[in-house]
């Protein structure tokens, strides 16, 4: 019995270096991978909030003087209802039940956080900081739209829009793939929302500018092309720099996890990834700009790097730095490409969002298996085509109806003095002269 | 005695089964947590750094061309002034040995992380990172003060009141609170600071308008209304932007902890009712413009988010994501209500800030106990005299005496040349032509 | 026998208790530790990218109206040069077997992640977040270069530069010190940069300035300078802030870990000590520019808060906050002293970049022995003077090649309606009048 006494405390011993052992295998408990998720959603989410901003001053900056004012309130605004309308329709839509179906259910959304405050951390990461960082990429896509349509469109009917896109169109399409739907089960793959955010603002941008018409004086009875170059160069330019940061955001946080060492390995390759996609969307458009028209074009670029930057959306994780620098350029070279297309077809898109959006979008979508052998062409194309049909035509319904009840162009007149002037009754910069164009 | 040895090994895979549960069961280990909760006050710290950018970018296009330089620069220096006189007076005076009191002491602050150095974490955050987190709250205050007195202050005695109030005022109060003073004891409560940031800011701001006197030519003696407008709306926007990102950082770092899942799923809370109630804002306030004016003015939108993220900054914790969005959205509506009212009383608050900070600070102080059972109306009310009197007294005296002394206001001419030209010798925008006023 | 079988959950129950004992002793597990050191690298590696924003626009309002989008262009084509050439070359070249040497090996880089990918994290972080922090910072050294040679440099004889810069040179001295060679052995000390980064910065600016010459009309013969005044001041005060926000990212990042309290501890110093010297040199530039002016220089301000991060940063972790205060503040004179100095030598630094990267940058490195007793005075110089040798030396070849091969300055024409017509072809600001210089 003395023995059996004696070999207690040798015994603890023995338990203690067991239990250092055992905590350097166990990891990370339970509760701090929640605290990670949730910081990496929150962190990765502001990042994405930040975007607004971004593409407020990316507009502001590319639009003439003006329309400024328009633009910027317009960005604000459709910031606001985005996150309202996820909050009462689309977040439900998008998530709540969809189980291999077509869409989710119809209600109010409330963050659920009871198990996790019982001390049951199985959820993996706080119901609200999912719920932001879902928001902040819906709001992506409405400014997407917005955009293309400027200097032309009437306010309200534009944020009817938005209210249609972010509370119900992206939602359905999201919950085909993100909300466990019937793509995500064909095995379709997008990882951060190539298709399912920022072509899908490109296929609503699309429809509104086919329904919209361009600017007047834009197009020539000729084919020529009126330049209206952009008012000012370094909020374009600004906003870039903002939506670039903010896609480590956008392509980090859609890992949705870094609660252990494997998922922070992986967002950080998702950053390099990113980066150096961008960087390769960047150089690749001066390159061809260069080559083409012997004089480079700042916005082109900025498109370019905006173009990498959707082009590796879909798969920032697999390809290696320079595939991902590889897909980054195809991007810029697209934009470069495209832009004149779009004037040839008489589709004003003010900002150059449909092809840094929309033709990259569909691009890096369909490359990811190139990178990643567990997808197939022919299913990108499937997801590609699904949800750009339903897309658009949903889109084309939505502005058509607009349009054939409350309007959504303002009248010649008011589009000659500027939307700003006619919507809001004031000017973005009412010291400095009168506008040119 | 073989078996009990035989024993020995059994017991230690017990044990390291035990081990194993008492790792998920244990969760955030102090050291973890520690880590946890000090990312917390540098991650949010910065978000709410920013906002001194916000400020300035706010400011600037919310000013006339002749004013942006001074705005900028004051808003520099005020940063600067702020982090100095924290570490001088502020902090010692608002968080050592206040201890139900009205102050704490006068010293110079100096970090003690020597427990944590020494293994010990049970102070759970490092001090430099709380430090970090105060001292730009006050930063924010002092912001707010500066849009208010613009174009017409001179720069050394504003920043003489900077000294004073980043020093002295903010912290005597802020100690009656945050630092464990009187009020706290009687059970008030302002979460992040609706009362003991924003209204403070708001008080300063109005007794320096009142004792400034409006803009020349602003005010007719018929009671009309000079238009003075924006000078870049583009940058006021920019500006919200950036508030409203650092506003995460602001509400949701005033959880002060992030090392527990408990903690987490608040800060996430935070998160989304922050930017719920700024939505709210934005919306109520264009609702409310278009109703009453037939058009939509940016400046009153932009101060409608901020109103809104006033609103829920006393407490941004306990309601509903609907209850958000109304406290957010009434803050919007008394935004568009409270700038003209101002303008009727003469008094010239520049870029708003008093209807933003000032009134929604009071609104979402009072409508604490709506959401939160803890607090009482009548205590809230305390609070908000007690702080509003003390702030906007000793205020008017400290203006007064700046007044009566060295003199606050520049001279007329040099009024109207712009303080650019007479404080600084320079332009903001040297080439774009003389300012319109 | 029953004895030793009743003693076993006695026994574990004790083990259980050694076992929250333990888990609170070991602290942090490898895996946390892992995730928390590859989270710092990309928080603050997301802060310093950003400051190619910051960078960008202080240039962009720096220069004249007729310059700014090149200087846009610039900068954004320099960032993702200096991410695709770091890959390529520059970041084995500054980190794979140094060894005590004087460079390391000529590499494609790539991740090897394997160990954390088999569990095993005794590397403490993932490779990719550490590259994705190396990166950000090679990419600063060049927009310092960037903003100095503005206004009359050609865009690709710029941009290949750049690939030298972020390829060989800035390796090469990096791998002295950071890569582990001959300057690290020696006992040299540059925590995050003064000399690395920043200097090597202004080194490779001021040899480009030297064989560029300066700006047409800007040095009369007579000895005069004509002022040729920034263009946008809001925009060069917004990128002052984003600087100063990423700064947090450039010396917090570099503490390299916060997988440990005391690492958690030592980022909050390093947080708090970088603005409390930004804060310096913003107070004393404002004290010098009075005394001597008379007014103050917003942009001789901006510089006083780079110049007091620049300062800071050789060492922002082991001075108190007053010594961080007066470092900072003795940059910022500096800065004051430096801006004038430069106009009498005929070196035209558009936007101050060699007085508060290359001069500043000089002083950090020199006090350093000042606050950290295990450096000298001595070996700091040596430091500087073999990196500054070198960068200026093989920078002083690399421009001096290009003006003697493809050229690096605009015609004489060009330069004067300006290099955004005659480089690019367009305007920044089209429609707001001409250029006035």
């Amino acid at each position: 019995m003395t023995g059996t006494l004696a070999s207690g405390p040798a015994l603890a011993q023995d338990a203690t270096q067991a239990v250092a052992e055992a905590v350097a295998a166990t990891g990370v408990s339970p509760e701090s991978a929640f605290i990670f998720n949730t910081l990496l959603f929150l962190m990765t989410g502001f990042l994405v909030m930040f975007m607004a901003a971004g593409f407020a001053m990316l507009e502001a900056g590319m639009v003439r003087k003006k329309s400024v004012a328009t633009q910027c309130l317009k960005n604000v605004a459709l910031f606001a209802i985005a996150g309202i309308l996820y909050y009462l329709i689309g977040y439900s839509l998008m998530y709540d039940g969809v189980d291999g179906g077509w869409m989710g259910t119809l209600a109010i959304w409330s963050p659920d956080d009871s198990a996790a405050a019982a001390g049951d951390f199985a959820a993996g990461y706080a119901a609200s900081s999912d719920w932001f960082f879902q928001m902040v990429f819906v709001a992506t896509a409405a400014s997407i739209v917005s955009g293309t349509v400027a200097e032309r469109i009437r306010l309200w009917p534009f944020l009817a829009f938005v209210v249609i896109l972010t509370g119900i169109l992206y939602p359905i399409t999201g919950s085909w793939q993100w909300g466990g739907g019937w793509l995500s089960e064909l095995g379709f793959s997008d990882f951060a929302g190539s298709t399912l955010v920022h072509s899908v603002g490109g296929w609503a941008a699309l429809a509104g500018a086919l329904l919209l018409g361009a600017r007047r004086g834009r197009y020539g009875r000729d084919g020529s092309v009126t330049p209206m170059p952009a008012s000012s160069l370094p909020l374009a330019t600004l906003g870039t720099f903002i939506l670039w940061l903010g896609w480590f955001g956008f392509n980090g946080g859609s890992q949705l996890a870094m609660g252990s060492g494997a998922d922070a390995v992986k967002v950080a390759t998702i950053f390099i990834n990113t980066n150096m996609a961008a960087a390769g969307g960047v150089i690749a458009a001066m390159i061809v700009c260069q080559l083409v028209y012997k004089k480079i074009d700042l916005t082109l670029v900025l498109n370019g790097a905006i173009g990498g930057l959707v082009s590796i959306t879909a798969e920032p994780l697999a390809p290696s730095l320079g595939a991902s620098m590889l897909i980054g350029g195809i991007g810029g070279v697209l934009v470069v490409v495209a832009v004149p297309l779009l004037d040839k077809l008489k589709i004003d898109d003010v900002v150059g969002a449909i092809p840094a959006h929309l033709v990259c979008g569909i691009w890096g979508t369909l490359i990811v298996p190139f990178s990643n052998a567990d997808t197939s062409y022919g299913t990108q194309l499937t997801g590609i085509l699904a949800i750009g049909l339903f897309t658009f035509i949903a889109s084309f319904i939505v502005w058509g109806t607009l349009k054939a009840t409350i309007g959504i162009r303002v009248h010649e007149e008011d589009e000659e003095r500027g939307v700003d002037q006619a919507e809001l009754g004031m000017e973005a910069y009412p010291e400095f002269g009168p506008s040119a164009v």
